[in-house]
């Protein structure tokens, strides 16, 4: 039985890949669960720079959380909601991951896999892909982690019309209000995901690491500038900085260690 | 003697039209007193399920408050600037309206119109239509929730250039700054603002009307998580929910009762 | 010895000239400490309406600080982080100027000089021109100051692109992301640096340097509200305000005092 969340680690790079095309790519409870692990996996791993996630297929990159397991009515078991594997619970270890992340959009994104692909830190759609969150369609309330990578990460009128009117966005739309960072043709898309993967992967990754938690926590208006800078002096002073600067001078490639 | 400011009221949806074309759709004092009890009125009443907001015309959507009635010198009055028809307070009436609201933008936009469109949820543009904010030509200073909702809503970017540099905005800009949400020909304009309703009235209110505020929220850097997520409960355990996957199930629509 | 950074007020316009376009108009910890007085006088200087920062050459308006500056390994000293000319800290004098700032990108933007530009209020680009920075590609972490304006004045995704993945940005991709505010034909730049100028020129002062405050002031989501309310009032009860709508009535010029 082939597994339906992948997880590959290729020296710098890990992949995560949503393994169950037939049934577009959706997340079960045991799915959410397989996530997370394969999440938890790269991000202690000391080679990896940067996790790529992705689709199996050409049609879907994910349609979210399967449907039939939301509680409702007397089902409902609010306890349960911020459960280790619960959908949100999933969402934000992929956000707080230390290394950056790019979502891969190997094809359409709906219901809760749009805000997975906000939880990483960069989204690369494909030609074609289309969008919606219809939560308001069945009556949902969205968790509270979600409603703030929306209104945070893209925009209150981007938020507004995905949940309020649970619009569909087509490809070019979903660049122009930058949901996405890139948008490419099908035949381009693999060689863009190798191009951002291996420049990630030569960055120096303490830079990387304390920059990245520095923008969220400015992109979530709570920055804790002490510790920032606190940051920023053991960069300034790290075996990574001496030796970006010296591959400068010497024109060379740097060879960072994460110290 | 037609009036300046029109409610109708049409099944799911109300419809508010400054209805004095010939002074370019200006509010006065009296006008906002008007503007304010059809808010309230469309707000109260339980089949409004969303507020469509434009003017009559096709040359001018609203010039703003009618600079006849702005105090200055000796006749500044301090005390009523936040009395209950101050443009202010009823531009934020407006935005906490419960349900969904649209701007439907059937010409250009001035003055302190610009910020009744921010206080709607959604804008809708025509092709054509112009914008710009006069306050610093004058020596006006913008009241506090109107400098908000430009920055917050659009972009800190957009305020200054809106506020600072008084800058005129074609209609191509207003759509790339991110100020209007889509802009259409005029021979397409009834139909889409149709589209946009008629779908926010196919949805299920309780999620709309929380989701909205806790969007407003997250906008502000101000979220009440916990009652985020007792609103959640409720939709969780709501008629709406299991009526809604129920229609899911059995393909066809569901009916919304908003409990 | 021609100097490295020049002032040049003209009546209501103050320039401020990165000179030294052989070594691409960078700045070493002596140019900062040119920079600072420049804006320092240009902001105490009671003719000056708008300072418009800008570079010498066709080729680069800046490429940052002098990287044999940054301090690394032992000669790091974290005490000196926050003095007078650090690079930060003149970015942050130059973010609180009190009139209008207009950054006229004369060529391409690397490095720090990223950010002096995010510290004033208005971007014009020039066809062609580039842009990067490359904290990541030598092990910096860039100051908080910086991470805040990126994440706030542009977007956490651009801050993210920028800062994490060091990705090499177009002319059209910054007016895309919203870096740039115009991009304009080389031939067509210096009457749009004019027409910019002038209208900041003639609008009026109190109005623009209370309204640029309170921007700054949501844009960081640390509102002051009874100090913006006493500024507005503070405007309402200006000689400004009579002379704007004395000017409207008699359709003239108006003549702006500043108080």
């Amino acid at each position: 039985m082939t597994d339906t969340v992948l997880l590959a680690i290729d020296g710098p790079r890990a992949t995560i890949t949503l393994n169950d095309p037939a049934k577009h790519n959706r997340l079960n409870t045991e799915g959410l669960g397989k996530m997370r692990a394969a999440i938890e996996k790269a991000d202690a791993h000391p080679d990896v720079r940067v996790t790529v996630l992705t689709g199996a297929g050409e049609k879907t990159f994910c349609s979210g959380y399967d449907l039939g397991s939301i509680p409702s009515g007397k089902e409902a078991r609010p306890s349960s909601e911020t459960h280790k594997d619960s959908f949100e619970t999933v969402m934000d270890r992929l956000e707080a991951m230390r290394m950056p992340t790019l979502c891969a959009l190997n094809g359409g994104v709906y219901g809760g896999a749009t805000d997975m692909a906000l939880a990483c830190d960069f989204r690369l759609g494909v030609k074609g892909m289309r969008f919606f969150m219809p939560a308001a369609r069945f009556g949902l309330h969205y968790y509270p982690s979600g409603l703030r990578r929306y209104t945070q990460k893209v925009s209150p009128s981007f938020a507004k019309r995905a949940f309020l009117l649970s619009e569909d966005f087509t490809d070019t739309n979903l660049l122009a209000v930058g949901y996405l960072d890139w948008l490419v043709e099908r035949s381009e898309f693999n060689s863009k995901i190798d191009e951002i993967s291996n420049r990630l992967a030569t960055l120096a990754p303490l830079s990387m690491v304390n920059m990245k938690r520095a923008i969220e926590q400015f992109a979530q208006a709570e920055p804790d500038i002490p510790a920032i800078r606190q940051n920023m002096r053991e960069c300034a002073t790290s075996e990574d900085l001496r030796e970006g600067l010296a591959a400068l001078r010497e024109r060379r490639q740097p060879d960072f260690k994460g110290r």
